[in-house]
């Protein structure tokens, strides 16, 4: 790979991102350009300006954007209509925030005329690859560079001291070692490393960001009415409101009710195996109640359909694989899926829970007349049913007559 | 076909199979065995025999068995080797229980020259397809006999009139309409009907059978610590006990701090939708600490494996399949891959959640030494992750440039 | 069931479905609407008007209708998309032509109000379920009369006297039983039963209704070449011609070639096997080519994912749920997957066998300069395959410790 | 990686492996084992031996095995048990080779107190791959040495350049470039490159290696009669035989008949497309017969759940995941289901072409009484199927419904 002339970085304005700045800057003498993307991880982003500022960033190359909607609306969203869990758990916060930024990383490419991208993510993580894959599947001539897999600054000691030579301001609390690696936007804080990495260990308190302990959440449930159109949430207790708005104030309700924690020890792409402590306040109450409303409006042939794949489906978001072509041709079978699944589902947040406990809907399915146990008016002649099982049955009565017959 | 001579009856003692079985000797003046098992359905059993004998059953022909162990053991453990879920949640305790059921009505079938077995399913619901394609699997000349699709005895009214002119003993709270219908074993209780008919209404707090509520339990969390072998639950807090007692174990834990309670509406093979809710104490807590000694025991390409087919068998259990070629070879993948599932996990409960905060095992895969923000003395070399996703991209690249090419 | 009123019969003008045309007229009372379809089985339709005429059908309720296009373009291609084969052989000829009667005959009964539809098939077959969930899935109004299920003519003899009885016209070739039973379209003809009946003795070559024996087919190949676009074929040898006209064309040259016959034992639906011979000149060419073009246009990402779905996509249609959410949601992914599926294949015919030479597109993804065994220009970098190889190794590796740690 | 001591090489006995043997030793100064297997490729061990001394290798370091049965026993059988089909077509007679040959490398290092092995693929191949990951899994602290991804005998000139300079002996045929590489063991011969690069190019007919152009096959078709035990094959026309002697006498029948040549575009697990020529004459046959013997002695339920899981454990099998818990995890899975796979099937061969025309066993699951067109005694009562469809179809009733009520 040649040297690159012009980077486009997915920068921070934090102490890690800045070294990176400086590096790609001294290393390859090439003009660094900024992306820095409110995802919602909670922090402010001029801080990120000034900071690209100082260490000689010109102001035309220094991107600042508010992604939250298309976040929640192109990538969040999506993926919730496929109730996607990773090794049946974990709701992927991290790995679908990373796409997102790959894709600005290029079209800023595209637009400033740099041939490079570059990320702040180890060799040892899958954000490397969803990066990166993500980046090729959308240019294949870019070149991307990840300094964390190049350069030799690897220990805390060498990182600062290469800071202090450079003049990148280093904030007081990021002298001593992180007690742990945090990455944090609107659909989750994820945090791993250091004081976690022991699975036998119980996470310290200390971990949690965002959600409140369920011992310290209110003492009283709270109830939660969410409505979807066609597998997206549009409204909180009947109050209309945009993708980044509704998970914003999921967010809030989960993380006041202690929902959304998980404890997780997962397989990372790369072989390995990690710890970390996932906080999804907003996203474990929007699965809870897009299956509530699945439960109503879809059948049987669709949902099973859905379940069987979603393992497939979850894997490949986590494992990088946003932007190809199987995970196109699944959003495809989901989004197919989707077209009735309207309406609104009752949640009850207390202490750590949310389940559902209502549903109802114009779309529904769920016929009480068909069900009931009281007289149904000849909706259902009962006697289908041993015509039903007697067919069913065959093939395994000729399988139990076969072993009679050799086993005999 | 030809009127049964003689039949054994799933008989619980209660009004609904006493019915049942005088309508069997009235209806086809045939000889009735009855079986009654303790599922751990939490009733006694000595008034089932009382009550048969009542109704003229010889006591030669009154079974009645504790089959907890062999419930367990034999049917619920292997089920939660897989993690079974149906829907994406239902633990699927009433479909568990029935395929033994059926395998002792056909065993006592073939010990007493039965040609027949009965049972007092309706014909709207899923049990009278499981015990029917169990006793089929195991007896392909059996009768099976379900009374409720065949007699006029479609109202409350008229059964109670047959009771009444057959001595039928009547408990006094079965003049009046129960409010729902009750199913219990040692996984799970599930109430269904009446009241619960309307999914847009909550379920009344009264439904509740064996779990606390969450608001009700205690205010301190308790932590419970489940050891595993090959898969299966071993050992409480260090002490061995057998499968039975295990659960019955998880059960009071879960039931004290209100975990296991859900409220579901689901596909019935049959095709309609119904609501149920659910209490499965000590199943939802197994289920989270076997997720938890998987996470460090399995590797990617085993529990990936597992979680892609696991929807697939879940949906057999639910319709009635486990006496099936294909649930028996599911069943050999999954306890193929248990073989090293073995380890402690400690898990939480608290007012309704259980959560796995810690998990050890000798056959952990987790390696720190390879995770490690720190120094990893060699053990992974990061810039092998460079050529790991140039392959991965390469077909995205091509993919890329094939697009440019036919759009360009 | 109420008595139907008006009835749309699907009626090929045979003596069988001329009978239930009769039987339903005297047993219902009712008005018969006959549909009789040109779906390419090599059937004048003449005949039938006059049959239906002399069997008391006003003019205005007789049916006829050649829909062999829109058979080929909306059921036969989309279905060739997906590569689908049931049980791993068969190409689902029958199967995929049920849907579309079944269709014609619901929206036939809309225009003539009638307020029931019947069709010829048994009640042991797989075309009795195909019609009727076809049926039930576009209008859940409509009732369905299977005669065959229902009638007590259940011999030929008392099927003959039923025919003289009424005046019904009997072809002198239909008096003895036939050899055994076929049905044709475009796309294959099927034979089963009587001399059939023994899996174990091979089919009399009189079997054989449109296929050359291959032992007479031409001594000297042919090549044919197909063009697709989007996944469907659009031209042969460079001409370009309608749908129904590329499957008529290429059955000529599979039926001169001896290419498509299939001699299978299959799992009904219904729980049974049954055994068949399938000729399918044209459609065993184009599953041929259109894998052959998949192979450069389809990554390995979309094609193994539309390899890991086509056993359930197949298995749907076979069972006769193509009007289901499920098998739409498939087909959304199947089609996702065509859009580059564009370009030409070379198939040699010879002597039974279909065989894919060559093939060539605009959208290729095969790359000579990266597979090349000569000097590659940097395409590729074959130490990136270390990496490569190490991380997919690494959790190989890790389980190979663990077990030497374990057992040591 | 630290220099290797000692090092098991797989070794040919031809120029390339020749070459690789001295480069080992000139540039690690390493002790050299060699392996040399006889896997039916067709050519004698005895010069390797002679070549092997020739250059210095000690006698007690020389292996040469035979390990045809193992094999054939142990890899092709339990692969075929699946119907095992790369991407549709390719049976995979390359890949199975693989790690039976990593699996003896390991060993004799064991044997030898080597502490690496060594083997001839390129870095663009999948065999590399193969090769290692069977090693690391098998041995997780070997180092492998893949001589072409780390030497700068970039091309044939320098190869033999240096064979000259080290006193290789080189055959007079290997001055010239080959037209196309070929790998071949008793399952299949495989050419690629060269000549075949092109896709679109027809293959010229001298690639055959052994089977007979259809065109000069025999002009009468042959029948040969397979019997399987629990899904191997153990007899040909009635005389038991050894696995490897079915496989050689069916390499036989095919290869005279012209069956089993495949010209196929597939994608490597390395990222990119190749073209190659396959010829795979007893395999075909082989497979075509299992598929046979399963058709009547497996049910639909075991048949369609190994059809799904098929494409994955192929996929496993091409990537070189043989010694992976997830393939062993499928193949207890496919092994259960193999128990009644017993039987006798004939397959017609004829000019290119292997069709089942019969088969017959004790453990059929074919039922003539059920499935005939004549009277059945009451074996299939047809109104049971009216239940039948009726249920499965309450669904799509529910879904019609409740389509017309939100559209009204």
């Amino acid at each position: 790979m040649s040297a690159p002339k012009k980077v486009v970085l997915a920068y921070s304005g934090g102490l890690d991102t800045s070294i990176i700045l400086k590096w790609l800057q001294t290393e390859y003498g090439c003009e660094v350009v900024t992306f820095t993307a409110d995802l919602g991880q909670g922090e402010e982003l001029d801080p990120a300006r000034k900071k690209a500022e100082l260490l000689g960033i010109k102001p035309e190359n220094i991107y600042i954007e508010d992604v939250r909607e298309e976040f929640v609306r192109d990538f969040v969203f999506p993926m919730f209509r496929a109730n996607a869990l990773y090794e049946g758990l974990y709701l992927l916060g991290t790995s679908i925030a990373r796409p997102l930024i790959s894709k600005r990383l290029v079209e800023i490419a595209a637009e400033t005329g740099a041939d490079a991208v570059a990320h702040g993510a180890t060799g040892k993580g899958n954000d490397q690859v969803r990066f990166e894959l993500s980046a090729y599947a959308l240019n294949p001539h870019i070149k991307v560079i990840a300094p964390w897999r190049e350069w030799d600054l690897t220990s805390r000691t060498k990182l600062l001291e290469f800071a202090e030579a450079n003049q990148i301001p280093i904030a007081k609390d990021k002298r001593g070692d992180a007690p742990f690696s945090v990455d944090a936007n609107l659909l989750h804080t994820s945090s791993e490393g250091k004081v976690l990495e022991n699975p036998a260990e119980e996470a310290p308190e200390y971990v949690l960001q965002r959600i409140t302990r369920p011992e310290d959440a209110p003492n009283e449930p709270e109830f939660v009415e969410i409505t979807f159109e066609k597998g997206d949430a549009v409204a909180i207790n009947g109050a209309a409101m945009s993708p980044a708005t509704i998970l914003t104030k999921l967010n809030e309700l989960g993380g006041k009710h202690g929902v959304g924690i998980l404890d997780l020890v997962e397989n990372r792409f790369v072989g390995m195996k990690s710890r970390g402590v996932y906080e999804t306040p907003g996203g474990t109450i929007l699965l809870e109640a897009h299956r509530g409303i699945e439960q109503i409006t879809l059948d049987a042939g669709a949902g099973h359909l859905k379940d069987s794949i979603m393992p497939r489906y979850a894997e490949l978001i986590y494992n990088g694989f946003w932007f190809s072509p199987e995970r196109e041709m699944l959003q495809a079978l989901i989004d197919k899926s989707q077209e009735h699944v309207s309406g609104t589902v009752r949640v009850k947040l207390y202490k750590g829970s949310a389940r559902t406990v209502a549903r109802w809907s114009d779309h529904s399915l769920y016929s009480e007349k068909h069900v009931t146990f009281e007289e149904d008016a000849g909706a259902y002649d009962q006697k289908d049913a041993a015509g039903f099982i007697r067919l069913n049955a065959l093939r395994l009565k000729l399988i139990a007559t076969r072993n009679e017959r050799v086993k005999g």
